[in-house]
């Protein structure tokens, strides 16, 4: 067994294992295994997109998410949940993102394709190694709003109401694009 | 001649008209001369990181920009500049950008490597052909605001003012990173 099979198989008893547990966003199983049926390919890590309240303290480390949705979500939810925090708080929509590892380049570069055609079009390769290309899928639908300054609301319920409805024809236009993928990736 | 050292004549030439008709930002010059002056590398493109207000019309042939600042801008500036479109319009914050063609897969992976470094941290390789790697290197800096929708402003005057100082915080941190890249690539 070559190092790419092993490797392969080693993702995929993990991706098994986070699915059981609930890990793994059910709106892009499909597309995974549409991936993972493909002897090129393996995926090591996905999203299928969100919508969350994030607390930016400008530091990586520290920041963190308030609350998440990897669904549309019912804007009276989200204002429920906006409340002062230290940084800025931010309402985001996130596009969905895939890590997967190619084969070679000439795999790659044929999924790269394929991404980009159904709408993955920040997508590039993230490293090579002999065994193995890293491709990352990431799609467009984003908005990063700050809404809070420490104390201070920024902006009116109606508003972040009107965001929350935004992201979630984004978060819908995103769902579209994973299940074009799983399309196109039967002509690879 | 190889085809490399031919390609990046040629595009060293087109940068240098550019630089003299003002089509490049000028913050950016420094560090795309630092690139140039690597063998193994030449820029293609490249934008500083922008401030701009953005008619979204969902369509990416009929999207336009109607103001947009390669530099920190007056909040004044923009409150000024916010008209009703006929789609939604957005303030962004947009991260500073540059294509780079490398000589071959492994000086793409060290300027992958000096990039992260820097806080370029959406990079990754574009294509992969004999000749040249292309890679893009991305910041991080950004904000997607939607202000109007139509006819219909949604939030106030004092919020986009805000955005303003914001998205001018960001542009100031994503000069920095511009600096540090510069310094970094010395060590390539």
């Amino acid at each position: 067994m070559d190092r790419f099979v092993k490797q392969k198989k080693h993702a995929l008893n993990k991706l098994n294992v986070s699915i059981r547990v609930g890990d793994v966003d059910k709106e892009i199983i499909p597309l995974l295994n549409a991936i993972n049926s493909l002897q090129d390919y393996y995926t090591t890590s996905s999203c299928a997109g969100r919508i969350q309240l994030f607390n930016d303290l400008g530091s990586k480390i520290k920041n963190y998410s308030i609350a998440c949705w990897h669904r549309k979500v019912n804007p009276k939810e989200v204002v429920k949940e906006v409340k002062a925090v230290s940084g800025i708080l931010y309402f985001k929509c996130e596009p969905p993102i895939l890590h997967i590892a190619a084969r070679d380049s000439e795999a790659a570069r044929r999924l790269l394709i394929a991404a980009r055609e159904s709408g993955f079009k920040h997508s590039g390769i993230q490293s090579i190694k002999p065994e193995r290309v890293m491709v990352e899928l990431v799609s467009t639908e984003s908005i990063d709003a700050p809404i809070m300054d420490k104390n201070k609301k920024l902006v009116s319920d109606n508003y972040i109401k009107h965001l929350t409805i935004l992201a979630n024809k984004k978060y819908a236009k995103a769902q579209m694009k994973i299940k074009k993928l799983e399309k196109n990736l039967k002509e690879l």
